[in-house]
């Protein structure tokens, strides 16, 4: 076993000075972990911003085997550490053991498949304009483009996720496969698992002989180093998962740099889910209960969990109601990831359960500062449309439903919605039929739409949309998921009437790009 | 001949209130031109944004085909209005009707580029992601997506492309051919030519049965219209060029809305151009003759206009420096676009020829409030170094040379600058070598390197980038020439076990999209 130090990784060293520390803490009794963990400091950040610009000049060129090959490296990295890196998650997040070793599962396979995206190579989208000398009235020049990485990019581990979307998650692996170097801010709920994640790296970086300022790590208990990560100059772009507070901050900081930087923030999103009639007279019961598992899954901490639930207010509904009902009120409380989140759940129950017209159908939870129990609301499209409270994300296993009078009731609730991650509806082809112009206005809402099925569980893969419309995320024309993903940290480039010698090589030869004329 | 009438297109109708007007000018000679012009109220921008989310129902979900059919109409509906547009244009902006009438050319050329792109369809990026449901442990499903238009886009023309880059120019017709809407603020040095350019697209949309606010277009004297439009909820992305202080304001109208929406702004760049020491001896004369008619050309009213030239401090340069200054000088005084950009051009020179070490060495142009006399200002690296005055964009026939002392001095200079569109270098094999630390430096700086050629005359088509690390663009990640620019006003979205009949025609069957697994 690898053993923590505690200190932040500035490249292939560690952090030597700090003025405060702070502790991981085992979710479930809320006791502190060993070691503590020393706060960067703000040359710290400096130290590791020179790093990743250094490394850039390098890094940013290497073809894309040799960045495939660091990628698969880091996945085996992670992989020789499973059984430390999976036990010390689960103290730190009081998730199970079954759920880490999946997780990191799906992290290995994220990093696999940007191995194998940047190794295929077609990603960079090249293109080829051949010059015509004897073009009228003027001659034509060959001018040849292609995607190039922006630069060091900041990352945000989030909590929710520990190892998919934390150190070695999705937004490092897309920022790493589009060639610029990482700097993670670890999340202070699961710094054993961040420096863990962080080793694996530093030493793929090692092995790979790669710039050691390709990866740094740095650690804070608050949020002055994030931020001082943002502004800093050499940074380019940030990725982001968490809370809209955070993501709010983040997106301020960088529009207020000198040099403005693009931030993919994704901040969540109350996913709605759409029981259309034909569908609940037919299945509601079996939606009921996948539904239930959707919410309560990973005591309801995704950010696709589904928050809220539209139904026609009829006596099929009204049975997929108490089934689902009875399915909640019988899940038992279970440990959060951490306190904050664990307070704000209970803070945000008492809020909806004091709403004029809001119906609470499972049992408050006991005071308990560090469990949730899962938590069902009614309420009816008259009281939902007069409040914005209830449009609001309440992260943890809740779920609110509203009955709608008729069709244009539910177009009326769906249109007051902000936008989101994903928006799911459950019909028959008749349904579909009746209900064709509620389609159109789904897509506008959301990134993804699921038909007949559950949010949760975001598919890795080239199709995924993984992002939506402000304020879901802070740029609704990118998704932090599958291999789209690494688009958000490139842009294009032109060179016009270039030597051959001073071509990519992806722009050198004729038949390798996408678009020739 | 059309009869201007001088009020905004909102759909089909004219807008027939108006509180002020103003009028278009003889660039040439400053006597207003008939008829006034009606700027738009404030209802009027409501009026325009409510038919263009009504259009986008419809719009936003046409066929590539009929989309093309419609750009392609509007390209034959400014061809058949050619003498009486080119006459306008010329009119008000003092560019010779040889210029306009390429310049037309290339607008048209333009809109038949995007139409062949929506027509051959593979641009949307369909992915298709096949279910598996027996894959372990859970079932994969069907994730289809492809890119959507955002929605209604606001575009600014610009005063220097009064046909390329204004109301039927490329950020119009990306937009549209992404299946956006469109609302135009006609920019007021030119608003006879925005009208007729207008008519050609409102008849275009009537005569290919389009919803009507499909396109709007706006006028007004002043800047309030213009931050109205970008501030109107309807309103999912703004397209403009213009001056740095123009995109600064609508960036930041832009970020302040409850929804932010991203600002393709082309803010210009003073377009580095760099001769390095082996070009120069061996053809020094060639490439003053060259950047004498790339400096001068359409008055110097180029965003790609090279307003910085770095040389070597060599015999070879101040041979090249007396041909250069034999040319500036012998060229004559032109009439700008606007009263306004010369009296800027005008403050600029002597802002300049003030600067301590900054040697002037064409006579200062006669006091003169339309037309601009070339100018070529020289100085060596560290009075350039010392003064950022010297860094900034000075819009007009002007540009200042650099004599740089070494290589690393020459690195020195470029480091300072902030981006760019373009950068230039002319170099022999032998000076590539010998300056290979140069090249990573220059495309750091900008979106698009010319060797041994002039940055102005952008090529339209699928290769090039017309963008640039901020602020030469506020989004580094876009371009606004070429085929490339539709991605501007779209997102990715995501269907998840779709029913077949419910999928876009692009995702319905296998064998059509670009990604399958």
């Amino acid at each position: 076993m690898t053993a923590l130090q505690g200190k932040s990784l500035l490249g292939a060293s560690l952090a030597q000075r700090a003025i405060t520390t702070f502790h991981g803490v085992n979710a479930a009794t809320g006791e502190p972990l060993e070691p503590p963990f020393h706060a960067a400091t703000s040359s710290d950040v400096d130290a590791a911003a020179a790093l990743a610009i250094d490394a850039f000049a390098v890094y940013g060129r290497l073809s894309g085997r040799e960045k495939g090959g660091f990628l698969r490296r880091i996945a085996e990295n992670l992989e020789a550490m499973r059984d430390v890196l999976v036990a010390r998650a689960s103290l730190e997040t009081a998730l199970p053991a079954a759920r880490m070793h999946s997780e990191l599962g799906r992290t290995c396979g994220q990093l696999v498949l940007f191995a194998q995206l940047v190794e295929e190579g077609s990603w960079v989208d090249a293109r080829i304009d051949r010059a015509d000398p004897d073009r009228k009235p003027l001659p034509k020049p060959d001018v040849r483009s292609m995607l190039r990485p922006l630069g060091p990019v900041a990352v945000f581990g989030a909590s929710n996720f520990p190892l998919a979307f934390s150190v070695a998650g999705g937004d490092t692996a897309s920022a790493l496969a589009a060639g610029c170097p990482v700097i993670v801010k670890a999340h202070p709920s699961h710094p054993g698992t961040s420096e863990l994640a962080g080793h694996a790296i530093r030493d793929a970086v090692r092995e790979r002989r790669l710039p050691e300022g390709t990866f740094s790590l740095l650690f804070d208990g608050g949020y002055e180093v994030g931020i001082a990560l943002v502004r800093h100059p050499a940074i380019r772009a940030v990725g982001f998962t968490g809370s809209r507070k955070g993501g709010f901050a983040i997106m301020q900081a960088a529009a207020e740099r000198n040099v403005p930087i693009p931030v993919y923030a994704e901040m969540g999103s109350v996913n709605p889910f759409i029981v259309l009639p034909g569908a609940m007279r037919e299945r509601g019961a079996e939606i009921a209960a996948g539904l239930h598992a959707a919410v309560t899954m990973g005591v309801g901490q995704f950010c696709t969990n589904p928050g809220l639930v539209i139904v026609d207010d009829s006596d099929a509904s009204e049975r997929f109601l108490h089934e689902l009902q009875e399915k909640m009120a019988a899940t038992a409380p279970a440990a959060m990831l951490n306190g904050g989140i664990c307070s704000a759940y209970h803070e945000g129950l008492a809020t909806v359960a004091a709403i004029p017209g809001v119906d609470m159908r499972t049992k408050p939870s006991a005071a308990d500062t560090r469990s949730a129990t899962p938590a069902l609301f009614v309420t009816g499209e008259s009281a939902f449309l007069a409040d914005s409270r209830l449009h609001a994300e309440l992260f943890g296993p809740a779920t609110l439903v509203v009955r709608c009078s008729s069709p244009a009731g539910m177009r009326e609730v769906l249109r007051l919605l902000e936008g989101q991650l994903t928006v799911t509806v459950h019909g028959t082809d008749e349904d579909f039929v009746a209900h064709q112009e509620l389609l159109p206005l789904l897509e506008s809402l959301a990134g993804r739409i699921v038909f007949n099925g559950y949010p949760t569980g975001v598919e890795v893969g080239p199709a995924i949309v993984h992002g939506g419309p402000y304020p879901a995320t802070s740029d609704g024309r990118s998704t932090s998921v599958g291999t789209r993903a690494i688009e958000r940290f490139t842009r294009p480039f032109a060179w016009q009437n270039a030597p051959r010698s001073l071509l990519p090589e992806e722009l050198r030869d004729v038949g390798a790009a996408r678009i020739e004329n």
